[in-house]
């Protein structure tokens, strides 16, 4: 696990909780498997830029609000 | 290949230009194969967001500046 990983899925776990969306509805409406999305938020998986605009969507914000600071020792 | 991608591949490519660095030197000290850079740029690879960010420190700027503005057609 990346620090960034971790950043990212802690990100899209808030937004989805201040929205009032169930994992589950997430996933859904996402059109991705449930169990990647506790994986994502976990910050066990290194998605692909194109699965964090997909989960924007859902999530009703842009992309890059989810995206911590960039910062060297993300990706070290 | 995804409008997505293409639009990553053209921004990062626009910013090497911009700094004057090679896909040489960016491969290198992006610490990426060569043809790798080659295949972001053209748009036909779905890259990680750990990798955008890894991509952003030669390129010197923000990787969210890389990123194109949200629009549900660019995953669709």
């Amino acid at each position: 696990m990346t620090d960034l990983a971790l950043q990212i899925g802690e990100n899209i776990r808030k937004r989805r909780l201040e929205i009032g969306l169930s994992q589950d509805n997430l996933a859904l409406t996402a059109e991705i498997d449930r169990s990647y999305i506790g994986r994502i938020e976990r910050g066990s998986v290194n998605i692909t830029i194109e699965m964090l605009y997909k989960i924007s969507i859902p999530l009703q914000c842009d992309p890059k609000t989810l995206l911590p600071e960039a910062d060297k020792r993300l990706v070290q």
